[in-house]
């Protein structure tokens, strides 16, 4: 059974809508936040803790489960799904991110992230590129030892069949935030024609197969591919690598602007609070993002209003001295496992002893923090109170 | 409500027992294993799975919690139990073993374990000890931050009592495994005078307080001490560091014949599965040990008969090669979570990979085992089939 989008209802002031995707594992209610199991793990949380915090699908990367254990491997072993007992609906990506992070990524000079991740600034140095790109696909190091692999749409598609997700994504070329009008036209080319040679290899009948749409911040370019990856494809993904948010909601808007409204539309690797509203409201009915997990292990954890708010990024430090003697759970209005049973200063010693324990506590919050939201915004969109919920968060 | 022990079921061959201790916060059902949560953290584990696994009781260390946030923060926030949300029974040991590492311990050549803990040696390169005593007590560096602390007999009670456990453990002086008969008559002498002391600052009512037997591996002064705490306290804890298999079951021979039946015994730092048999045979109680935790998080897991025996220690190592496809779980005869949901495969991939969930599902394992394993013996002991279940394991 291929997987399948229904929309149940559309909010009456903007583009937001509620809808369903069946897919053989079972049935993912959008919106819908997706956390991220690089290796097949969402760091730090166990499966149960995961489908407890309200998860309903998990996305896993195709470049670092192709370097280990290996697509053949984990098909034997009964699949991503089973594989990792997470037992319910998966996704995973092309690996033309990482191909990306290993290529034009560090050319361009590579992109440093603060410890909460709130602000990233590329680094002025640039650094040899580890891959390179030609028509056929692309050949990199390994970030494990260094040997060397070939990624192509035919290779990505065979390894997303043998991965066996329900929800993947066609294999494209990523366009640096610095490239001009004419460079990033020749990037969108040539995915084009990778999306296409990735439809052509996709066989499995069990997968929706996602177009991914590029163009940078280009407005022309950004419609074009659009309308291609609509007329080609039956599922929308949007791509593009470190876009400001300003260029971010322009890029949703031109995009949801030129595809069917009955497909679905998936927004690659955003994750912020603010982004979160501003996204859905344009129309984006899935998203992934590895901000919970990754600024839980460095200590940061989301706070609801009115202590989070948009000047705080809707976050804090648990390694702050404030927190040492505080008896209050890590948010007062959250219901997950850390919140119900943990105090601010069990925690905050737990951080400072670097007991693992703390790690998955405020992971698993972050976690359910984002998921509990977006499942709050999809009751909002069907009971017509989407912006009076906006509204008390931003 | 003082902890109150009590005998169930006397094996007819052996000295082994079945017992309960009562404590303010529930029933041990002894013999009983209990994990140790050093900082007030079972490592890797969360409490409810850890309640989950079987543990009745957790151990907590006096040393690390008085440096680490500190006894007065701890009852401030409910006591040791309800601050790491245990909820359930706890105990403390003195300090005296941690104090012991810093001194005499690296003085005579500091201890050095293999990563499976299953072979130490006594490194020969003695070091500058960072303790100091004196018949008052200890004076010695935190190792957190090279600050100078005092611990004596009255001050481990006065942390023992704001930390809240219902089972707490006598000052003692630890003696050196190289120390000869004189000095560790001396170091004797010492913990009977701190043990004495100990029990006249203890005030609360709702703590059983166990006397710690010293003596090294001489007869004399093992059965003087026995008698000893036996005519001073209501319950008997097992002390010393590093005794040899030979001389740890002569001990605690010595010391069981020169006890009350009716005290409950602690066996202080064991946890190897043939150890577990042979001091249950020999009349222990409870005891703790670091072990399931700490080789779970360098990749070591317990392993049952016939895979499992003395030659390998009931252990092997997921990071062989040989586990990389193996769709078995980690030991078939368990059923705790980890060997219920996921393959040492997937396992194997995790470790490799250095996921966090790899050491949180080997810890969970290894305490499970050991958790399970002693309520087994337990089972044997009432039903009369003791000497058959250690025969097939040992």
């Amino acid at each position: 059974m291929k997987p399948k989008f229904r929309i149940l209802k559309k909010d009456k002031k903007t583009k937001a809508r509620a809808g369903v995707i069946k897919t053989p594992h079972g049935d993912i209610e959008t919106p819908a936040f997706i956390p991220v199991g690089t290796q097949g793990s969402v760091k730090a949380i166990s499966p149960r803790e995961l489908m407890e915090a309200g998860a309903q699908i998990v996305l896993a990367n195709t470049y670092h489960l192709h370097l280990r254990p290996g697509e053949d491997l984990i098909k034997k072993l009964g699949g991503l799904s089973k594989w990792m007992s997470w037992n319910g609906p998966t996704m995973t990506d092309s690996g033309g991110f990482q191909v990306f992070s290993l290529g034009v990524g560090k050319e361009g000079g590579g992109v440093k992230f603060l410890r909460d991740e709130s602000k990233y600034e590329i680094e002025q140095e640039a650094k040899p590129r580890l891959n390179k790109i030609t028509e056929e696909g692309v050949t990199f190091q390994s970030h494990i030892d260094g040997s060397t692999h070939k990624l192509s749409p035919e290779v990505s598609i065979e390894i997303q069949e043998k991965l066996g997700a329900d929800l993947i994504v066609c294999f494209d070329d990523l366009e640096s935030p610095k490239y001009n009008f004419e460079k990033t036209k020749e990037s969108l080319e040539l995915t084009n024609r990778w999306e296409i040679r990735s439809k052509k290899a996709h066989k499995n009948k069990n997968q929706l197969l996602f177009g991914v749409t590029h163009g940078g911040k280009f407005r022309e370019l950004r419609i074009e591919s659009a309308k291609f990856v609509d007329k080609n494809f039956d599922a929308i993904a949007l791509g593009g690598a470190h876009l400001n948010k300003e260029n971010l909601y322009e890029v949703i808007d031109w995009t949801v602007a030129n595809v069917s409204e009955d497909k679905s539309r998936h927004q690659l690797g955003i994750g912020e609070i603010d982004d979160i509203f501003e996204i859905i409201e344009r129309g984006i009915d899935t998203f992934d993002c590895v901000i919970p997990t990754r600024i839980g292990r460095t200590g940061f954890f989301f706070i609801s209003p009115p202590l989070g708010n948009i000047k705080n990024r809707f976050r804090t430090d648990i390694d702050k001295p404030q927190y040492r003697q505080d008896s209050k759970p890590l948010d007062s209005n959250c219901k997950c496992y850390a919140c119900q049973n943990f105090s601010r200063a069990y925690i905050h010693h737990l951080f400072r002893s670097r007991e693992l324990l703390s790690y998955n506590l405020l992971s698993l919050h972050n976690v359910h923090f984002l998921l509990n939201l977006t499942k709050k915004i999809r009751e909002s969109i069907l009971d017509n109170s989407f912006s009076t919920l906006k509204k008390s968060w931003l």
